[in-house]
């Protein structure tokens, strides 16, 4: 169950979980709290309990985070997104999930939930958050990205059928330019058997903790990105203040880099991160030190609170921490779809290897 | 009743009242000969004959002709597509109809009743063709475009529920774009009486007399030109020879401008055809003598025979025929629509007048 009281922690701990990506979540928590004070808490429903005749459709805004946070969903577009979907497919959705683990992602299935009463599933299809729609362990299994619907917050809803999921991430990616640079989306309907193997189990159980892992460590004034990073077998890369950020919004997408001058035990040595609404590549004094489709999170020094792409600013003093992605990640056909080069990077993938407690 | 030995006249006269637009008739033409001798020949029926209780569901081919002509629809795209807009609407098609006068779009519709078996509508959306889908009568109605279907070749389907008219215009731009600047559409469904109001009648009938005309002007020696502009109330503007033409395909347009220098009692004057998709300015020495939304229809000086925008070529010997529009088109409502400033054009709407006989 998701009580208004745990919305705060979900959405802090999804979006250090998002990579910098999956939108601010600011906004969508205001709103998921919002929904749930209107329509009671959401039920929640563990991965492995997922009946077998289940229909599960995740949801998501897609878009460009830096838009997203000027438009925000009203509440009642995820819910028509699930029910375009129902009339295209001919089924009624039994189960809501998260698409992907990030700030304003992780609200978004609290919120579809909260307004279409249906149960929502403690999981989420990629263990993080990435800018493409085929990026997804469902896509690695087979899983359609269709029947999957579109709605705007003018009222327009695309549906799509396509004969891959990169198709669908294309048609949906022109779509979601049309309609602003954000939507919301309902898409890889699943079977309960399905969902098992797709989705990444407990990651709202996972971003509660963390959420409530970033209050604890700052009441006891323990470091938050290390005690994360000993927790959840990663390691702190650096220390250091934003000295210039370059972005633009093109292709739907938040692209960019960001330079760090490092502070303390690093201030000989800078950082540069790349990023596509998700950070992708770690650069430290010109040595790759960490890359997609591992987690590359950015905390703010002061107080361990996650920072996501959009919202890095010159003068920002933030640690830098990467996590280990889900496994099947790390797998050939994994990085195929997810890794650097993937992205237009030439260095091969190293996993980040977790620090010595 | 439309025929396989029909075809023909039918592809030539709506290229002319295509207004150099809705596509090469030639590849639509062989398809659609090829489906009415598989299926048998299409059933016609007058616009005044069509039930209140009908569903009419025209459909066409969306994108720039420069690229259509390189891949023509195979067949079933068409039925496909009227088949997805029967999933959203819940509604079982009874009559296909031609969405826009042009040579490919004169034969999809034929296409599309011959393979699906349903009748077809002796009619159009427009009375000649226009690159924007908002551009039918319909939409002066208060008829909405939606539910709409695009189909590709792939097989991917787009479907849309848009909030108005120039909103499904812009999403299925991009679709078409994403989909290689071609898509199988069916659109703007209707009710009989909506049908009766909304629809050009006899279009299919009149470019069968026109393809004809062209045949029996050719055999009797007498001038095309002259002949349909008698008939049509229309005017010959120019003769003259392709100097230059400049195009390119953007935004999932063919656009561009051709150069005519005069021949003959022609020899000492210029004229310069805009381009988008159809003819929409004839300038002719500095002098708009022509525009949208009445119809700039191009001919070979020698044969008689319509010449798309994207057949102009260097060196072509071509006669420019001027025909008025539908009234309706004439109206302030129609000129806002389709008039000259909504192309961009800052001269007004100076409507044709017919030559003397």
């Amino acid at each position: 169950m998701i009580e208004s009281k745990d919305v705060q922690d979900i959405a802090r701990g999804a979006a250090i979980l998002g990579a910098g990506g999956g939108g601010d979540p600011h906004l969508g928590r205001l709103l998921a709290e919002n929904m749930i004070d209107r329509y009671g808490p959401v039920t929640t429903v563990a991965l492995e309990e997922v009946p077998d005749d289940a229909f599960v459709v995740p949801v998501a805004m897609m878009g460009a985070p830096t838009v997203i946070v000027e438009k925000p969903p009203s509440g009642d577009e995820l819910a028509r997104a699930l029910y375009a979907v129902e009339a295209v497919a001919g089924r009624k959705v039994t189960h809501v999930a998260c698409l992907e683990a990030g700030g304003l992602n992780s609200m978004t299935p609290i919120i579809a939930a909260a307004t279409s009463g249906l149960p929502l599933i403690d999981g989420d299809g990629m263990g993080r958050a990435f800018p493409e729609l085929q990026m997804v362990l469902a896509t690695l299994d087979g899983i359609a990205a269709t029947p999957m619907a579109m709605v705007d917050e003018k009222g327009n809803t695309v549906s799509l059928e396509t004969i891959d999921n990169p198709w669908a991430e294309r048609l949906a990616r022109s779509a979601t330019v049309d309609m602003g640079c954000s939507a919301s989306i309902a898409l890889y309907p699943m079977t309960g058997p399905q969902a098992r193997r797709a989705l990444v189990p407990n990651t709202l159980s996972q971003a509660l903790w963390i959420g409530g892992t970033i209050t604890r460590c700052r009441e006891e004034h323990r470091d938050v990105a290390r005690t994360l990073a000993a927790e959840l077998d990663g390691v702190v890369l650096f220390t250091g203040k934003v000295a210039d950020v370059v972005r633009q919004t093109s292709g739907g997408f938040a692209r960019g880099s960001a330079r760090l001058d490092g502070i303390g035990a690093d201030s000989s040595s800078r950082m540069v991160l790349s990023f596509q609404n998700e950070h992708l590549v770690a650069d430290m004094d010109g040595e790759v030190v960490a890359s997609v489709p591992d987690l590359i999170c950015v905390l703010d020094a002061d107080t361990g609170e996650p920072v996501t792409t959009e919202a890095m600013r010159y003068g920002f003093r933030v640690v830098v921490l990467a996590l280990p992605c889900h496994p099947r990640w790390r797998t050939a056909e994994g990085l195929a779809l997810v890794g650097p080069a993937y992205f237009g990077y030439d260095h091969p993938y190293v996993p980040v290897v977790p620090s010595e407690r």
